[in-house]
């Protein structure tokens, strides 16, 4: 063996006996970098795929997507619950790609207008000295990321955008300046009070000029106990959102739920917000496994409401059916399952 | 070149190329293999450690652990969520490892006696015929599983056991049999009604024989809406959770919470029920840093509480003294800072 080759061996024998001592990891999503024109800087994006999304037993199937602002803090969760949540039988949701994006200068890119803040706290520091740049951040969520999105992964034409304190108020901005470019809308505890409540006027304005919202959108808006907060940093967080959920009720255009958390602070409420949120944007999603042995037909109405509804066509998974033959099959009720056979044919032909 | 190192130098290239076209995963644990004697089989365990476990910055600590049993279903959200209810400055609990347990023979592990039943749905159909192996699946807990744990990773002497359904049932059969193995138990929609509702009788014997549960045992019951559910199967479900109860709340002698989720059926309620759980397992461990300016003490005061409800001495992390330390120098808030400096190299000797 020469020197050289001994030393490649060698290292090949530690490379595998590495990867043979390692333990197993359990992984829910991979990072990948966008390089972004429009941001001029490379952007970290948190990719997680629903469980079937490799399944080789059935036909590539698309999903909708669902983008989570402030990725670093709230990906790891939103992806578990969103799994949990569109597990069949008793899926409330449809299985979601999410794309979790990380921070590089928060502040910048998740408000709408320049605007300064002497801190509550310490009156020397100005804070939000970079603010202003979200019309730049939605043109790379739209014209950048989509896209990318679009072309790596099989997406479903349904989108969600959520976000929490500036990441609300950036949602609810994007909903006002270009609602036609997700279906739906979450505004976690939305810093409203920005700028003195800039988007107070802007959403009276919107509505004075378009009369109301186009069809089929939906924004969920959560609200914290802010009591304490507000007495420490002299803040308007909580009657900003209360004027906003006024002039939104009125105007009745929107499929709106506002959601006050008695038990959370600003800093807590994402999580029982984001859960409150995918369960209130997919009611209706949730059919009874056990009625359909008795009327199969209720699927299809079930979906067709809810596809009415959402304004974007929904149809069930060929998991889900998959799990209703089984159901099915193992109670004996030989005609429902042929009828949910015919429709899984139809809709999912067989792979070769 | 020889051909056999040819072959072994592309071998070398062809990984190397691998590797680096492969996105970086995003990991939440690990899969471990434990050879049990008592079981006399393998078990698969997915084990979560907490963001700062293996932080450099921080000297090492000790964890509770929380031990989730259906763990290939519960244990993406729970450590997700147990991440992010954990993150200082707003934390609602201790950062936790997080051991979820993979079934094999989910009945016989999780029912606490033999007992048959004929399917609702088809009374051809015997089921359960591998029940009652309860006993020997908490010795395996209790025996093997626990001193893997504290021989392989930095635990601290707190631990709580969290089930669904028949995982609720065992649960509840542990709190009963073996009181002093856990701190606290969290039974969701626990299915009491097993074997003509025997943990009922179980308990009252319990009880009669021993007046009250040990000090500083907590116990979370979820209920789900199982209206439905019991009209389909004949279920006596919902009645066996409130028997259970009322019995729980008479005796008086466990922390004890019963939420009832007017939204949630049998197989949903899990999810809002664990975090319900947690919250009320830790309620009172979440201190306001803001006041901590003004009233530093207040931070071991709130601890000192906590400790004495949970029966266990719980610290403030290094983490969540950093982030003080961090609040206390940006704000200005010099004297605090200094306390907390003080507290902290008492608490957290300098690592070398």
């Amino acid at each position: 063996m020469n020197s050289r080759f001994k030393f490649l061996y060698l290292n090949l024998l530690l490379l595998f006996s590495l990867s043979g001592k390692a333990q197993e990891k359990i992984t829910i999503g991979e990072k990948q970098i966008i390089s972004s024109t429009i941001l001029n800087e490379k952007r970290e994006i948190w990719i997680h795929l629903p469980k079937t999304y490799n399944d080789p037993g059935i036909n590539p199937a698309k999903y909708p997507v669902i983008y989570l602002l402030d990725g670093e803090i709230n990906f790891d969760y939103y992806t578990g619950m969103s799994d949990f949540l569109a597990k069949p039988p008793y899926a409330d949701m449809p299985e979601c790609i999410v794309v979790g994006i990380k921070n590089t200068e928060r502040t910048r890119d998740l408000t709408p207008t320049k605007s300064q803040k002497k801190s509550p706290v310490n009156p020397g520091v100005v804070l939000f000295n970079d603010s202003g740049g979200s019309e730049n951040f939605v043109r790379f969520l739209q014209e950048e990321l989509k896209p990318f999105i679009s072309k790596n992964y099989r997406t479903q034409n349904y989108s969600v955008l959520a976000g929490h304190s500036f990441g609300g108020l950036f949602a609810v901005n994007v909903l006002l300046t270009h609602p036609e470019y997700f279906n739906a809308y979450v505004a976690n505890d939305p810093s409203l009070w920005w700028d003195q409540k800039v988007l107070i006027s802007k959403t009276k304005e919107y509505l004075e000029k378009n009369k109301k919202f186009p069809m089929h959108k939906t924004l969920y808006v959560s609200q914290a106990n802010n009591e304490e907060q507000n007495k420490n940093w002299n803040s308007d967080m909580t009657q900003a959102i209360e004027e906003f959920k006024e002039i939104i009720e009125k105007s009745g255009s929107l499929n709106y739920k506002h959601h006050f958390f008695e038990d959370e602070v600003h800093g807590t409420v994402s999580y029982p917000g984001n859960y409150d949120a995918v369960k209130f944007i997919f009611k209706g999603f949730r059919t009874d496994i056990k009625k359909l042995s008795e009327n199969p037909k209720l699927l299809e109405e079930d979906y067709a409401r809810f596809s009415e509804k959402a304004g974007t066509v929904f149809s069930p998974s060929e998991t889900y059916l998959n799990t209703i033959l089984k159901f099915m099959n193992n109670n004996g009720f030989k005609e429902s399952e042929d009828y949910f056979l015919n429709l899984k044919n139809r809709l999912y032909p067989k792979i070769k």
